[in-house]
């Protein structure tokens, strides 16, 4: 395709990372993502996303023990994406001695989405560096022990963990399902019949941990659906109280 | 510095383009930016985000109204993502007979964070091929009827708006806070005198504004905090009980 680049290339072959080489990565190439994480598009300029980077290998154990994944202490890289209105409210305190702002689900969701823009255009500047990435939504499995390791301030909350380094595994590109089952023109497409849809998907599925693992599951796509919308991790169904105990209130009376 | 790319760049260099030349975007571009969408990383595997693409121009002009901008309904593309368990949770109703499933806050979570990621890593892409973009946060003005409008099922929620085009623009690049007061290592470091430590940012924001437009406003960035944290959109305070209303139970008793 003509219009395709070297960058777009790296996007549509975009894996998860999960082992990485024993390098660490470079300070000048910290700075860079850092400078991305900066330059990203932000609700209202409010800038309502701060970063944890998470050295201290204490508290990577912690972290790798929620996320319930030994590899998550060894990241060269471990960030944490938060969603943070604590500094602006105390902005607002600090110039009018007003309290009790940025506590509404508005300026949740719009740190909740400055987050996530941000680490993704963090992963895609490391993927364009050769770095290796892997997104951690784990850190939710408790995401009030999160908030307690990493001294969270009422008005912020851990969106996302991601770690990052040069890769040591060179995994599959892991088959996705057509567009034309997510996009759609002008209103939403019900279909009546899902299984038909994906029949092919789920074949393609089959195959491919058929061929990654001889000794493992031969999973398809619906099957793997109906068993994560049936597991439940407790925790994270609670996600939205700790957001409340952070001082977020979702629902509006 | 050595390790930037041409691509980081871009990415250092964004700005928000709300003015697009009447050209619209290739057949083979869109397909390429789709490709990206159906690529980006997804929580569980899930692919949990759905895009409509809004070529009505009724819906374009509803929208519009919605955002209160009128430029949204002339943007040669206008996608809105989706947060989207409906089809996950049809594929269990169809496999198992299973009803109910899909609507717990971790379920909306992860769909809201894959909508946001595949928003930013297409947003990437456009750029890269010197397209430019506008987020429109502005559609949660009232999400309740974005949801009519594109008639989104339960289990579905309209979480971002995105304009692409061919830009008409060339905006100066807008000054934002220094890393140090939004990256920590470890844990929080709340400061006791956030005013001080962005009194340079304050300042080159005034600066901006004072150069950018001689009749407008001359608004430090402390002062924007207190503006847009104090301003209510009643309906975007209420897009907790919307997201309720779509299937969503965002607390957990």
């Amino acid at each position: 395709m003509n219009n395709q680049n070297q960058w777009i290339e790296k996007q549509l072959s975009h894996r998860t990372i999960r082992e990485f080489i024993e390098e660490s990565i470079p300070v000048e190439v910290f700075q860079l993502l850092m400078e991305v994480a900066r330059r990203t598009a932000s609700s209202n300029g409010l800038q309502a996303c701060s970063i944890i980077r998470v050295t201290d290998p204490v508290i990577r154990q912690e972290i790798a023990k929620i996320c319930n994944q030994e590899y998550v202490a060894r990241a060269p890289e471990l960030l944490i994406f938060l969603a943070d209105q604590y500094r602006n409210a105390q902005i607002v305190k600090e110039k009018t001695g007003l309290e009790g702002v940025g506590g509404d689900a508005d300026r949740f969701f719009s740190a909740y989405t400055d987050a996530c823009l941000t680490a993704q255009n963090v992963v895609s500047a490391a993927e364009s560096l050769g770095l290796g990435t892997v997104y951690l939504g784990s850190i939710l499995n408790d995401s009030q022990q999160v908030c307690e390791l990493l001294k969270l301030p009422k008005l912020t909350f851990p969106v996302l963990g991601l770690g990052i380094g040069y890769p040591n595994q060179k995994p599959q590109l892991k088959p996705r399902m057509d567009m034309k089952l997510r996009l759609y023109e002008n209103t939403y497409q019900c279909s009546s019949n899902y299984l038909e849809e994906i029949h092919d998907y789920d074949e393609e599925m089959e195959t491919y941990y058929d061929l990654r693992d001889k000794n493992n599951r031969v999973d398809c796509f619906s099957d793997q659906v109906v068993t994560r919308l049936n597991s439940i991790v407790q925790k994270r169904l609670e996600m939205g109280n700790v957001i409340n105990n952070q001082g977020f209130k979702l629902y509006h009376s």
